[in-house]
């Protein structure tokens, strides 16, 4: 199957945008970081109708339902999955200004060859064309990553995962996309967490050491790094809420170590330091194997205790949290920068006032860049916010380009949409330097994207 | 009288907002949240002229002509109203970008049919041509609400207040708008204030009980929500500069209080937690009554205290505080949602930097929504801010509506500049779906206010 | 030589912001905060050539390039001139949105008559162009302010500063422009940096008194005020990252003050406490001298430590720092006020995020202003947020006007850039009063810094 390029939302506004849009258009995608399931990457198992896809595990969704007033019955309950898909059309009908609108009838465009609005008079109508042409074309995982002219995938991974799903996809030579894991390192610096000492158990188990000490820790993390490397890996991440304040040095780092691990009591300030210690242990890692670290920074997890307890993670319950204190940013990148451990680097905030600051921080050191708006952020006017900032405030051709940081198959149209955004942008700024403007949109849609994961 | 529905000031667009906004136009007002005298509205007198009805009370206008640099003797000072009203007069002129040129033209052209621009030039046309209205229609409150198409008043009330304004207009059959008192609890939960336990005092000899202790304090407030939802109370409202960063449970709040009530010395850390206990309190009392809570952050008053201690409160001297820590308002909601007290909930924040945070945070709850921008915030570029981030990080839908928070009877013409903001983005968002529009139109002009206060 | 007042970038939208641009487009500059250095106006040495101009010492123009990835030796190493001039312009080529695209090309427009793009093409043939304007014309700092109209500057000055440069400007009766020194604290209140003692020796050295105390200290500050004032100085300025959040009284600071110079160990909240009082100290004694206090806040330097002790100050390593809190100039203020000490002020954020706290806070006191954005802000969307801020919250009609912070002769076409901006701001609200609007233009373009330094 291949995609129906000419079907998704339009959102070009001008001739010259369009022309610079026919050029980067039909260019491949590398996703650098997405959610995507590398066990259903390899399973590749057709699916059985559009609600599946769509409202089986997406978040985004779910909120969009419950703002709306839908009942959970039918956002993430027991309800059958018509009805489901009938409140969520109905939803989304309303859903004015709302990204999701836009994305979903790209996706039904793009991969459906659908181009009437989805709302609750036309349900129905969709859920059946939908459906038939997933029966017809027996639509996969991967049918839908090739048809969306997909190149790289990197996936997210706990360190402690043992990757069989990756080397089960890359020793299947009938599929021609290249699927990596990267390093996400959430639970590795959760050091104020109740189960970190089980945790770091796993992870030593994972890596054939011992952790009993922070050199244990250290020498169990570069054995799953490598391991990771062995198997592609080139970004790691963090998702986090605040940033460490301060930097503990080795000899604070190790007593501190030993006193979670063996269950004492450690105060925040030391907890705060040891965090800080395992960022700058970390990124001399990640500058030592040539991988990019990721930051991504003012993420609130599972503000609704309730509906956490009854639905897990990922329900749709987590927030933009306040801005990070910058000035502990700067701090880090200055300590690695000192300690010759800096590596290339990609900052995102879900808190778009810290834009400002982190951009200029971004613009003081070499090899570190502004990440694109991503979750709440990636509509249209927040994408459009990072590239006035990073354009205003440092040089437009550092943004590496779009991720689409989805669960969802469907999701790659979401490069589509920023590449009208990024061509819209460039054409309102180009002063008839139509060349030029076309060589920054081949950058920002696939060059710069394919020069880091050296894909070019 | 009737009001000159076309001689408002025109924002529209775009002829698919005119068309949205020839069906909501005239939709009556629901004014859920405004500072309107009940006295006044009871008493009905005729006004004297168009510098009484503007520049007796609003602080708005007195700070416009401060940032001139008009001489306070004609400020707030005891120069003869026609001097006072040509300064008014030559500072909007001037004020380009501000949207109190944009309201007085509207009032002007709304209740007096003058079109003409307010400034230095027209000031003594304007004054004898909106003084002869005055005086020809007898115009008074009740005839300016009416004009206006005003359907229902909340207004906002200390919880010592003995709602005897309210009762008597309640009793006045000829009137047929709804007035409705509001419970205002900031200096319930002031508790930092050296005149705490005066009020404290009072609330408890108003509700006839002893407020010795904590329980008495609760039995107090009860008393006194009881008597307020009596007479038609549905609304809660809180401004506050900061939010409670702890709660205290049930034992320590009644330390902590008694501690409070005799003077004793006690630590911010206990204040701060007293008042999260307050406020949990309240939620539980709000939930179990139906009503509203509104929460007004990030208002510092009585910012100059030099003029503060000359003219008194609301004399044009507060700001935009920092933002809140938002850490804080989400525990406050999962300690509410947790304790099944969390009521159908409105959060307005004065600085917009914290739009974001509050507006996924109110995704993540049933029933919280994000407030219609106001006081400082609600001019267009202000409430456009509002709908794209309830739009893009929530659902559109979720907005209850328009509130003047004025104490001018001409503020209703906000209702109609805010309708036209609101169908100008809808217009550029539409797509060619009229009807839905049209309906997500009606639902924020009017019909999710309608609904909440039980109107429809 | 004149400038090519036809030549510069464009940004005018519509025939009415034309019409404005017209009339306000030749009045001459009043730049009332700027780097430029005294010697290099008295020296007046002609220059050598335009990489000279551009490269030697804008820091600006480095971080564009680094953020394109030149190597520092393009940048600011030993390569050749013209190397360096090839690399940046290639940089600027490509960098779509940032500002210094545009300005480079109002530079070239109006010094130079090119009117050409400036990129990797069309590097060299604009480096002979220009080069030759320059040997033709003798081009000298002299010549380029007379061409741009220059009336007026003031310079950024140390306390310490003889200020025999601006004596033999002030003597040389064949130049017309008014050269002023600015008081410039940044030094004078870093109680917390370990050179604080040897400065304030400097200080008093110069002042030729004892500072021993902090009586004498206030004794050396007012000297030096005395001498500056003396020598046409009407401005005030410090640029910090933070801001005081207590105000210690004079018995404390002298205390403080003693143990800061004797080198004991102080408290951090002491430290702040002092700043708080050298601040309020600093401040009667502008407001008895008619002086204009300005405070650039949320200023970052030299945020890559490694760079900075490669490259010294000012080589583009500053960022943009978290907002302070407002809170603390909310608190600043009001104390001064009260002390009838607040002399006339322009606040301005580096963070746009404090814009909304601090107009307001801006607009409950008298004389209070907000400057106009500059730095990292003064691209077009920042200088339209603070028209926009000022003009909704405020009084558009107090903006100051523009000031070019600049350290290079050829900054002064950003007051074109400025008037356009402007101009196209007003021209989109005069709705049809033409007349007002072009006063308004007039002020915020030239009159009211025309007023505020008494050159009208």
């Amino acid at each position: 199957m291949v995609g129906y390029r000419d079907k998704t939302v339009r959102l070009i506004r001008s001739p010259e945008a369009e022309e610079l849009y026919r050029e980067v258009r039909d260019l491949p995608i590398i996703d650098y970081h997405c959610h995507l399931s590398p066990e259903e990457i390899y399973e590749d198992r057709p699916f059985g109708n559009i609600g599946e896809i769509w409202l089986l595990g997406d978040h985004y969704k779910w909120r969009l339902e419950r703002g709306f007033g839908v009942d959970e019955e039918l956002v993430t309950g027991s309800a059958d999955m018509k009805s489901r898909f009938r409140a969520f059309a109905e939803t989304v009908g309303y859903a004015f200004g709302n990204p999701i609108k836009d994305w979903v009838q790209s996706e039904l465009g793009f991969f459906f060859g659908i181009d009437e609005p989805l709302n609750r008079e036309t349900a129905d109508r969709i859920w059946d064309k939908a459906n038939a042409a997933i029966a017809e074309n027996a639509m996969s995982p991967r049918k839908l990553m090739e048809a969306a002219g997909v190149k790289y995938v990197a996936t997210t991974d706990d360190p402690c995962d043992d990757l069989h799903w990756h080397d089960l996809i890359a020793a299947d030579k009938s599929f021609g996309i290249k699927v990596v894991p990267s390093f996400r390192t959430d639970r590795l610096v959760s050091a104020d967490k109740p189960d970190y000492a089980a945790y770091v158990a796993r992870l030593a188990s994972a890596a054939g050491v011992s952790a009993d000490t922070f050199d244990g820790f250290k020498a169990a993390v570069r054995a799953r790094l490598d391991l990771f490397v062995s198997r592609g890996c080139k970004f790691s991440d963090v998702g986090v809420e605040g940033f460490p304040s301060a930097i503990a040095d080795d000899e604070a780092a190790a007593r501190i170590y030993s006193d979670i691990i063996n269950g004492k009591r450690v105060s925040a300030e030391d907890v705060d330091a040891f965090k800080g210690a395992v960022y700058l242990f970390l990124a001399r890692e990640y500058a030592e194997r040539g991988m990019v670290m990721q930051l991504h920074l003012s993420v609130a997890r599972n503000c609704n205790s309730r509906m956490f307890a009854e639905k897990g993670a990922d329900g749709g319950f987590d927030c933009v949290a306040d801005p990070v204190p910058t000035a502990s940013v700067r701090a880090m990148l200055d300590a690695m920068n000192n300690a010759g451990a800096l590596p290339e680097t990609i900052i995102y905030s879900l808190n778009p006032t810290a834009y400002y600051p982190l951009t200029t921080l971004a613009g003081a050191f070499r090899r570190v860049h502004i990440g694109i708006s991503w979750w709440f952020c990636d509509h249209e006017r927040g994408m459009r916010e990072t590239l006035d900032t990073v354009g205003e405030l440092g040089h437009i051709c550092s943004i590496v380009g779009m991720l689409t940081d989805s669960r969802s198959f469907l999701s790659y149209t979401r490069h589509d949409y920023y590449r009208q955004i990024v061509c819209n942008w460039l054409a309102d700024r180009a002063r008839g330097d139509k060349d030029r403007a076309a060589e920054v949109a081949y950058r920002l849609c696939y060059g710069n994207a394919a020069e880091l994961t050296e894909e070019k």
